[in-house]
């Protein structure tokens, strides 16, 4: 039996990571699944990894409660338009990382708009596929809701019930404002990463071998899979370009600057920085309110079972809460350092603990 | 007394970061380390930190071994000549991110170049100053070094035997293919960094509410002092020019295609992401060879302490070797996932150690 207040029956289209997450979700608090994807193997791992029963071809014998039309932005309208021609179900949403676009196209193609909420859950992972997906992946992010004019206050609830129900915060926005913003925080950085990391094909052993811990995390979301991504560029062209355009004319001006070589034009290079650290500083922290600032206790560790579990140990016996934890390896050595992030107020204890149990801790 | 074949005695000018590293990482092994810097507060810090004695005002008595000049790269070869004339060792060498400028100034300043040989640990932190120093900072990390025609063989050992003694692996390369490469690997993604950075002080609270791990990855070295960076940009001006202008003009070339909007565009456009996937493929893994692919096991994790040590603790029954470790807060929860990388094969072995102890594993 579904939770009180959530979509009791809910089919998803499309069993992506995406789709097969919120499925997964939806199943942990007690709803009925039914799965659909034109490709059988996605179909048959999502069956197989608990999501939900797999839709019979036919005819739905009823309406279910919600449809997730979990395809890529160029795919919705027709997915929608095909799934209200078979009554599917009573209100529909969808998943891409576009709205405007797909809500245009929905129109033009002459669906039904007042039982359609568009949605954008802001969580991914650099992996794809059912075999990617997590129960939890929703958890605390944001899930942009974008209602045409038409739809009903049912449809609405409705869909604001299936984000709260996978743990995600709705956020009601505007189509062409929720574009906008993604270009600027996702879409823009995306294709700017994959131009800094296509530098790198042309770069000789020695520069590979100098790069370090900037240039790795500028370019990981570069390792994203192209064909997914080449959708979402191409429906929110218009803003994303805009963004490129923005960041390429800086980079010109940057680089024409440090060829003039004069004072001024470092100043106006040193500009852009200080814009950079400004930017930077306005991205809220991890838990949703302010960037927080943590100590960070470096501890140096061998690279053997057993080791963290001990000084995580340490931690807890010194009453310290771990807010963030990172490895950073020594490249060619099987050492390591332990970056542990603490409270301020809590990091001399946290090191004084650890040193007095052995652990190396630089002062 | 120092370890054998080490420089058993060691000025260091400039008592920053990374001037402060290597003179706790020289102290570790036994060397007697000289401090000196023109900002007295900071090498106050030095001193009080362990790093070393302050040097006296006046004429050293006898030659150190080595000097190590940690200056801006524009303050290296004034720095040397002044040095040479009091003279304070019987080698030298610098610490900048740049090596053909200095070189070239320090010629020109008629330095004795016969026992100077430059050098650029490849190490790091986002925080600066002494505060920040580790003992530990250059463990396993590159250091480029870059002998003049004229050094001499003893300067040259010298020199690489400081890099080793703090735990790097000296890395003989071309004073301009150095700059070149550092262009490609640092300072063009560190300015592009900044620039996508930059665009985010025009965005509004919609927009950075939607921002993610990706836009949080590509702009992290955008937070970098600007003061030290135009020391650094202005020294390689040209390298860098070069990298930002083929970055801008695949951006402004990938906005047009994306407004073009036909199929043909979107192919060139996807052509960039697959030049991104290669090359972010091409940057060596964390431990120095070809980048290994591990397997991530995610557990949910409650935000308290001592569930890590657990988590660990468990990790080391099931003999485990855990390669990395990451935490994914979500955000306005009290709640994380901690995500555990480890080898494949080991992955379903940790996976139900941790479930059969009550942990949540998706599967």
């Amino acid at each position: 039996m579904a939770e009180e207040g959530i979509p009791g029956r809910v089919v998803v289209v499309g069993t992506g990571l995406i789709g097969t997450s919120i499925a997964l979700a939806m199943r942990k608090r007690g709803a009925e699944v039914l799965l659909t994807d034109r490709d059988a193997a996605s179909l048959r791992m999502a069956v197989e990894l608990g999501a939900g029963q797999a839709l019979p071809d036919g005819a739905a014998e009823e309406p279910a409660d919600l449809a997730v039309l979990a395809v890529p932005p160029a795919a919705v309208a027709v997915t929608l338009l095909d799934a209200q021609k078979r009554g599917l179900a009573k209100v529909y949403t969808d998943v891409a990382s576009v709205k405007a676009l797909p809500l245009a196209q929905a129109a033009q193609l002459g669906c039904d708009l007042s039982v359609f909420v568009a949605g954008h859950p802001l969580a991914g992972r650099e992996r794809s596929g059912p075999a990617a997906a997590q129960d939890d992946l929703f958890l605390g992010r944001p899930w942009a809701l974008c209602a045409p004019p038409e739809a009903k206050p049912e449809a609405v609830e409705a869909v604001t019930a299936l984000a709260r129900a996978c743990g995600a915060e709705p956020v009601t926005v505007d189509a062409e404002e929720h574009d906008r913003a993604v270009a600027l925080v996702s879409h823009g950085p995306h294709v700017v990463s994959a131009a800094v990391a296509a530098r790198l094909t042309v770069a000789d052993d020695v520069a590979l071998g100098l790069a370090g811990q900037g240039v790795r995390d500028v370019t990981r979301i570069a390792a994203s899979d192209p064909r997914l991504w080449i959708g979402i560029l191409s429906a929110n062209s218009e803003p994303v370009a805009e963004v490129l355009e923005a960041v390429a004319t800086d980079l010109a001006v940057a680089a024409s600057l440090l060829r003039d070589g004069s004072e001024g034009a470092a100043a106006h290079v040193a500009d852009l920085l200080l814009r950079g650290n400004a930017g930077r500083a306005r991205i809220p922290g991890k838990h949703g309110g302010d960037q927080k600032t943590y100590a960070v206790v470096p501890v140096m560790i061998p690279d053997r079972p057993g080791e963290l579990a001990m000084i995580f140990q340490a931690a807890g016996i010194a009453g310290v809460n771990i807010e963030d934890v990172a490895i950073e390896h020594s490249p060619g050595r099987p050492l390591g350092v332990l970056e542990i992030s603490v409270k301020p107020e809590a990091a001399e204890r946290l090191a004084e603990e650890l040193r007095a149990r052995g652990w190396s801790v630089p002062g």
